[in-house]
């Protein structure tokens, strides 16, 4: 076990992109896309061994606290945590930070994601207790960067510089900066020079270099912060949640902290890594039969090719139609070809506007 | 009332061509496709105040004769006949014919179908008692040809020959020939002689004629009536069936009768009437969204246009999709381009194969 060291889990992602089997109260992470384990419990696992349950904390959105302790059995009830309303990622942070000072001013910890998808567990712990050395012996602010295996327009992209640690199993290199989600062509370029990384949304701090960050680059995060420490495990804490979360801007920890800051260095992620944005996104997790399909659950097709299938209940049959996501659940079906599985969400809105709660 | 008038319904349909919708515990003719009434019930209603419901007699798979009474609440039970064995129409109506025979020598008897819309019931019920006048007076064959409205390659055509009645509202002209399903060249070649009309598969006969017509050309049939007459109302009917049907071929009357008789005529059906063949022929009986889509129960679209979307439980979702044909119901969901709605049977098929029974 890392001395000092927490972690905490963001899992305040609504994942409308996974509707109809994801849903208000089962969000993406709640659901088990790849695999047996729900992805949250997938994360909560992978810690295994490394930091304890209790110093483990889970910010989610107020409504899954209970869907999230269902999914998480012999989890400390107490370790999720319900913001009243989601603020972004900044906000969500900040919060976990103040339990943590509370309990241990002295902490380092680890930010990490409830809904993205890690092989290679083992490499991805190494880097981690890397990640914790270095931000115990340095006051810098650790990303984690992933080896990049093909030219993802999906994601935001970390351009290094020089390394900062001697070669060996896990390096750290200085970052030079964030940049936004490529068109392909650039994506393409970024991948030759072998300086881009893409940006896994997973960090490492000292409780110090993220305050100083807070102080320098967000007050009014930095105030919340003030305020929660002294209410943590008291009956205020919920009140006071309530009192300042509507006042704070919703902002991602990218934009807040991490492209504004010049302490940055990255932890070269060389372990497998997705952050499953979409249906299609899981062509990458699943053999294909004979027809390039992905078939997860009942289906038959004919003359039907490139398609991802997903059936929950009952069976879904295909016949001449190629490159379509077809999604079964007990309560609606989804139709859309492969390259439009970002819109999903805009069903969502639809769905909402349309007054269809039931299925949402 | 018409004197000594009768109709047999055949009704053994296995309509696997509107699966996931029909399956073989509740087949096309049970189903409610347009409108509230299901389609035998339809067929039923249609003869009311013409043919009092104790001499209709609805022929139907052994398996369908439970459903088919619940389907018709109110109509005589022992009206409706299971077969043992589907042998195709022919030996479905000699079974009819026979039982009618038993009750009344003398009887003249419309075929009708439990499976096919009718629309202008008015004109459809002029039609009838003209043609059940025309075979009372004259020893032919009647067929009922549809004016065909558009060059359809769905269905047989008559070609028919000098107009037989005078001038009125309903007319009797003689037949040519029948002619298989036309690719579209010939289909709009037919149309534009004026002489071409659609097959229906309604006909009406006197007994004296039709068992004329199965002594001279299907001898086996004959014998098929000259064993049921005597047996009909006895414990001994069923048994009999089974006896008979397995000696059997599979033969519609068309190809055993109609195309080889010499004396057939045709009432000239100006009533809309359609087969329903498949899914896509549900654009035709309903009316379409701002982006022509038929939208059938509950569902959402977003950039989808030309599909046709039938929903029995819980909600369909398209985006992006065009001319598909998507149908859910409580067990399964069937995605397909409307041109490929004749191979769902295909999918039946393999649905069989593949141990799907509690699918179909």
């Amino acid at each position: 076990m890392l001395n000092h060291a927490y972690a905490v889990i963001l899992a305040g992602g609504r994942g409308e992109r996974f509707w109809p089997l994801s849903t208000a109260r089962q969000p993406k992470q709640l659901l088990s896309l790849v695999g047996k384990r729900t992805l949250i419990a997938a994360a909560v696992n992978h810690l295994k061994g490394l930091i304890p349950a209790n110093r483990i904390f889970i910010i989610t959105h107020a409504d899954l606290v209970l869907p999230a302790r269902r999914a998480l059995p012999g989890f400390p009830h107490r370790n999720i945590i319900g913001e009243p309303f989601g603020r972004d990622t900044a906000a969500a942070i900040t919060l976990g930070a103040a339990i943590i000072k509370a309990r241990d001013p002295r902490a380092i910890f680890c930010v990490l994601t409830a809904d993205h998808i890690i092989g290679d567990v083992a490499i991805f712990r190494r880097t981690l207790i890397k990640a914790f050395r270095t931000v115990t012996t340095s006051n810098c602010l650790l990303t984690i960067g992933i080896q990049p295996t093909f030219p993802s327009t999906a994601f935001g992209y970390i351009e290094v510089g020089p390394r900062l640690s001697r070669p060996g199993s896990v390096e750290i290199v200085n970052v030079r900066r964030f940049v936004e989600k490529p068109n392909r062509a650039k994506a393409a370029r970024y991948l030759k020079t072998g300086r881009f990384f893409w940006n896994s949304g997973m960090f490492v701090w000292s409780l110090d270099a993220f305050e100083d960050a807070l102080a320098r680059f967000q007050p009014p995060l930095k105030k919340l912060m003030n305020r929660v420490v002294p209410v943590v495990n008291t009956p205020r804490f919920a009140s006071v949640l309530r009192a300042e979360y509507p006042r704070l801007k919703k902002i991602s920890v990218d934009y807040a902290i991490m492209e504004k800051a010049d302490n940055i260095v990255m932890a070269r992620g060389t372990f497998a890594w997705d952050d499953v944005g979409s249906w299609s996104a899981l062509e990458n997790h699943f053999d294909k039969d004979d027809q390039h399909n992905v078939i997860i659950g009942r289906a038959v097709s004919l003359d039907a090719s490139g398609n991802i299938v997903v059936s929950r209940e009952g069976l879904v049959a295909l016949i001449g139609v190629d490159n379509l996501v077809v999604v079964r659940t007990d309560h609606a079906t989804l139709v859309c070809p492969k390259h439009r599985a970002q819109d999903v969400k805009r069903i969502v809105e639809l769905l909402k506007r349309k007054r269809h709660h039931d299925t949402l």
